[in-house]
């Protein structure tokens, strides 16, 4: 069966959540192997996931049964030195190539699926694993399950809220910080290391996406801080985060360096306007193209051109989770998500960019603020 | 053609080498989409590659032919924001789905490919997105072609090589610099959050691996830091990295806090010699399997158990490029190879573990150290 006892992360696990969705689904089995499904249907999180993915670790959980956990040999003898998992049927293979598919084999021909409907994530399952099961296995019917998956995450636990609005915060924080301290001269890398600092050593265990950028290079898509000062009435654009336990945060924040011009503190009064007519119209059942076309009419009623792409999305041990917030999306709020909410403009080279971004609870009610909005009503001016 | 003024990373790529490869090898085309590959086979590199592999950056490369960059609608249309690419046909798909596989049949379409033999990266190539190209191209032939595409990188340019040397002294000097800092009572998070400040404001540009853990923990398989002061006559166990233009470092280092016992500087000094020994043994026309045995002989001979399992690895835009050191290993080195070597002891939870890593470059005489080792030739007594 499975032991809870085992795993370092039994807060996050939600055995039961996970069972009932895999029992009354369309697949015999399920496969994951993708970063954000491992440590959930696993409960095994290492920061490996991400930076080593050729050490593939794969979760099988068939439908009414227990699942098989199969890692690298050195991992599957020494889980409790790795963090642990609650899964207790440990398989593991050799080297970094294709003998995982052998073992895959293995436990599926235990589990009489070699003819079953295997759902397995077609977005992270590698090409070359695919064809070699395909060919050990070629009765089975192999299906793309990669969203039926992510369905189960999407509702948050409250040790998972918990989690995801602690690396919020800090991520918050961090920045208000080193916004403080920010000084004219200030070069963009020494800002953005005073962040990163912050985060780490206030409990963010890793920073996974550290983009700050400033002036016309505000407007570079996913810009990294480089050793140039950040110029004297121009913005700085932040976006950032890091994870906890495989949680991400995802936080953007636009400030000046010195006194704001008109337009500038314009632009971003009127974001900051639009990302709280989001957050008033997210509510249990409403989808979020009605919710994303509602942020467009708002940047149109204020008068301000909408240049821009996303309003928001899903959070969790992915990044960026469904629904996202376009025009296009059927799928409506739930109670249980938490979702960032990302208003901006102009994210564009070589123009001036804005860009701010919170975190939301979707409440039986509607939704509500997990991070402290109300600090960046206006525009921070930096060194004033 | 190909225009290197468009490209920010201009002075990496490696446009000659990459043609006579193609050229002559085995494939009527290459498709490159791992975030090692698409900087170096498309000039183009950003973050986000490894952050949101769903948003997949896809160069197509024709024997004797000029290659074709695909990427999300947003940023084909906006390269220069976004870094820029020598490729010049550009062209763009829709959403994260499988759009991009009718783009991709379109460009081999276009190039008289659909009966080809296409490398794709059996390792990378996400497996719904193989199965639906294969599906659109019946008659063309898959084949994994990740060995022969990293086969290309592993011989680093001048430029490559000083990329790499500036991101392993960085490291090295950032640890080295947390370590003088570092006092009795300060805890894991701490001694890991200075070294990764200091690692950013150098000139790092983003953090991949904080890797960190001392005393029972330091056995731990990729432990990362907590809360906890390192204890008193304990080792800390540190591994780390980041990224300059994509090139990473990894660099790990062993110290005790307070001052060592007669075992631990004993097995340190053991795994220093053993290092040195490895450098030494390292020529072209050596194989990584011969390397790796004398390696394992020096830790008999020195009277050190080998309790560790790999002993280097090649470094590039890839964390863990080939060869690796393992006994099985027949590639041979060649110069312009760039390795991590790494000694280490008892990588085993709850014992006391050690690791030592260091850069090297592979010459027509030898190997030689890019990184200073020589400040840690006897273990660190931290705060003595």
């Amino acid at each position: 069966m499975l032991d809870l006892s085992l795993c370092a992360r039994a807060q996050y696990v939600n055995i039961d959540r996970i069972r009932l969705s895999i029992d009354n689904g369309p697949y015999d089995a399920v496969i994951a192997l993708a970063p954000e499904n491992v440590p959930y249907f696993g409960g095994f999180y290492n920061m490996d996931l991400r930076l080593l993915p050729e050490r593939m670790h794969i979760v099988v959980w068939p439908k009414g049964g227990d699942p098989t956990f199969i890692a690298v040999q050195r991992r599957a003898e020494n889980m409790p030195g790795s963090g642990g998992t609650f899964v207790k049927d440990m398989r593991g293979y050799k080297g970094e190539g294709l003998d995982s598919m052998r073992v895959l084999e293995e436990v599926l021909r235990d589990r009489g699926l070699t003819e079953g409907r295997l759902g397995f994530e077609g977005r992270w399952f590698p090409g070359a694993h695919l064809v070699d099961i395909k060919r050990r296995l070629p009765k089975a019917d192999f299906v793309d399950a990669y969203a039926f998956l992510e369905s189960i995450r999407v509702i948050k636990s409250e040790a998972e809220i918990a989690v995801l609005t602690r690396a919020a915060n800090i991520t918050c924080d961090a920045i208000d910080s080193a916004f403080k301290a920010a000084r004219p001269g200030n070069s963009e890398r020494e800002i953005s290391a005073r962040i990163q600092y912050e985060m780490l050593r206030n409990g963010i265990e890793m920073v996974t996406a550290p983009l700050l950028a400033s002036g016309d290079r505000s407007g570079y898509w996913h810009g990294m801080a480089l050793d140039r000062p950040v110029e004297l009435g121009k913005v700085l654009k932040v976006d950032i985060g890091g994870t906890i336990d495989g949680y991400y945060s995802d936080i953007a924040r636009t400030a000046v360096m010195g006194k704001a011009t008109p337009w500038q503190r314009d632009v971003h009064a009127k974001l900051t306007e639009v990302k709280h007519r989001i957050v008033d119209a997210i509510k249990p059942g409403v989808t979020a193209g009605e919710v994303a076309k509602i942020g467009e009419q708002t940047y149109d009623r204020l008068g301000l051109e909408f240049k821009w792409f996303i309003l928001g999305h899903n959070i969790g041990l992915g990044l960026h989770e469904e629904p996202s917030l376009y025009p296009w999306v059927t799928e409506s709020f739930k109670p249980g998500m938490t979702l960032m909410i990302e208003v901006g403009y102009n994210d564009d080279y070589p123009k001036e960019s804005f860009h701010v971004e919170d975190l939301i609870l979707v409440e039986p009610g509607g939704a509500r603020y997990l991070t402290d909005a109300t600090r960046h009503e206006r525009i921070w001016e930096l060194g004033v």
